[in-house]
């Protein structure tokens, strides 16, 4: 295999949310147990942003069409984003982290939170180095860090194993950077199982940055949809060095922009100049027109997402409830995000059959723990921003179908 | 310097089409001869979107706004774009190039063909490749090869030399193929120089990568552009080995929808599946309501296309009859696209004063020719897809600052 083939080798993204139209529709009927469940189809691998689920921040179309009017100084933006948009932007992001951006050299504007992490990601990573991943966590770190030829140093996350904190495992990270890591990346919340990390885990995270100097990514994608009762520390609002962080935030979940493909990353000035020298061969800019959009950000109607964050509290409260039922379906209650991340009793098929049984049997999509962690092959990924009741009917059959399949 | 220090050093933008805000707009006034020059600004860096020029496809708003309203099925679609609309294209584009594509594996949205040609340099060239490049072509074609680590082969554009084909130097083609090159980069018609690829020359390339088994990817993006008795060869329509060809096309210039950050990228169905990897961890897929848009590409209405390219024609033509006013600025007549790139005389200031100057005292922004080649330190390139009155009197600006700093 030449070189350029074992590098994408390693890419793969058939078992990845959103591409499970190109699996094979077929399954070998008589492995099959029992008959198929009759109920409104869930795709728990994305957000459902229709009417009868979660609409986008009002007035986002508005916004769009009043850039489009506006021509070419909305659409040919700088390769870091308009100017005014970007000063926007800084003002609302340092309220909310409690810390000051620049507009001017702190901010970059990309297609979407995963532009955002490509580039910080190949910004910082060489050929060679070793880079700090969480395990489980979203599976473009991995990818990512493997794609820029890093190696991988996982650092666990006992998520099931506590509850006031997320359970990392920082003499893991310590060691990582003790061994030469340079580079730590993760999601907080995490992505797949909704926890966030305590303020002494947050601090711990910077005393170990500061003191090995290794650059921090932290992508605080679902970080605004916070249940009630929890504290939310960000990194960047600690002592840490700013030069060596880079925060990823974007409209696509909580906001359900993710069709106009909008993110952002804040913080170390020159990570975000290498950013935007990538960015414009990479893509040029982040949609243009999509860019008026962000006017809406952090300047929503003033229940909008109090009354967002509580549809989707309701929606997480009955469907743990409904797993629970099971007995030994074990999910600890994610704390911030629209993530479910259920570990399974022993079954008598494979993760991943069980995956496409759901499909077929339930229809079901949810994505396997294997994405976000090798060692997760008894965990799916649920996003839960669905419809109320389609999402609990769904997530009844997939209860049944654990039943069923139980080993 | 650190491995990834270096490769940044390399990605500069400050002279970058459209990056020009971010440079300082001071300028020594005791270098300057005489005054500031009277008239409408005019950006040729990009063309002009707005009403006073060339405003986007007709209904290319409406189709985005029905993309919206459709919801999640537009706003998630697979990576590679969504199905329905890659079976319209794929129709469309085999019917254009002269031969055919499938929908299911040959072909990819992007976000912009600028991210085809990332996503296509990518899928293909590794670290220590070597890779010919055409000089001048796009500058961005070199910035990707270096980014990947590669070497470049430079390729001589005789473009000023010949009227009846290119003036691409073959034999240097050939004697890069024999040294090793496995991949050629250019673009046709040719960006800066508007020039077209004849049809020998075009077969001389596809023998020559079926002889050295090289891959090729070919940057159509202007091809639509075409003035009336000129004759277009597509690559992929000759008895090439399309399974090592990828063709890039988009509707962000002809049809001046850039704002909506949309290219394609179709043939080696290998390499386009490659490119859907990657785009997974670069940007997920292309701006799914914007994907929508596609639904007016290659379907305008019957006169349209016919009515921009007079439009455009016209403009050229005066704009080539002020330049030749000066006396010693020599330009090749476009033969397609919007792009001239005239050889100035030698001037008293280096070639980036004399675009500050322009700046400065004409408010035109063009582009250095040393973005394309590294040899052209003579040239500029106009975007002359403006406004028809508001071009020609910048260009006559143009040609009286030349007068001004004449050596």
């Amino acid at each position: 295999m030449s070189q350029i083939e074992e590098k994408f080798a390693k890419l793969g993204t058939e078992n990845a949310p959103g591409q499970e139209v190109r699996q094979s529709s077929t399954t070998d009927s008589s492995e099959l147990r029992g008959d198929s469940l009759p109920g409104v189809p869930v795709d728990f691998s994305h957000g459902d942003v229709n009417r009868s689920a979660f609409e986008a921040t009002p007035g986002s179309l508005d916004e769009f069409i009043r850039g489009v009017k506006s021509g070419g100084e909305q659409a040919y933006t700088e390769y870091r984003g308009r100017a005014d948009i970007r000063e926007s932007l800084a003002t609302h992001l340092a309220a909310f982290t409690g810390a000051p951006v620049s507009a001017a050299t702190e901010l970059i504007i990309t297609p979407g939170t995963q532009g955002a992490l490509f580039l910080a990601v190949a910004a910082t990573v060489s050929a060679g180095d070793k880079v700090a991943i969480v395990r489980p966590d979203y599976f473009a770190n991995r990818k990512l860090v493997e794609f820029m030829g890093g190696h991988i140093v996982p650092i666990t996350l006992d998520y099931l194993g506590h509850e006031s904190h997320s359970g990392i495992d920082l003499s893991q990270l310590e060691a990582a950077f003790k061994a030469g890591a340079k580079t730590f990346i993760f999601s907080n919340p995490n992505n797949p199982t909704g926890v966030i990390y305590s303020q002494d885990e947050i601090q711990q995270i910077a005393t170990l940055a500061n003191r090995y100097g290794a650059t921090v990514i932290v992508d605080q994608l679902y970080s605004r949809l916070l249940y009630p009762g929890r504290v939310y520390s960000h990194l960047r609002a600690t002592d840490i060095d700013n030069s060596n962080v880079v925060t990823i935030m974007g409209p696509s979940k909580t906001e359900s922009l993710s069709g106009y493909r909008l993110g952002v990353a804040f913080g170390s000035a020159r990570l975000i100049d290498r950013m935007e020298k990538l960015q414009a061969i990479v893509s040029l800019r982040a949609p243009g027109y999509s860019q008026a959009v962000l006017r809406t950000w952090f300047d929503e109607h003033a229940n909008w997402m109090q009354d967002r964050i509580a549809k989707h509290q309701a929606i997480r409260d009955d469907l743990i409830q409904v797993l629970g039922t099971s007995g030994d379906v074990i999910t600890r209650v994610p704390e911030a995000g629209s993530y479910l991340f259920p570990r399974l009793p022993k079954l008598a098929v494979t993760l991943h059959q069980f995956v496409r049984n759901l499909r077929y049997q339930a229809s079901v999509i949810v994505t396997p723990g294997t994405e976000f962690c090798p060692d997760s092959t008894d965990s799916i990924r649920l996003n839960f921003s669905q419809n109320h009741e389609a999402a609990v009917a769904a997530v009844e059959r997939i209860v049944e179908l654990v039943h069923r399949y139980r080993d």
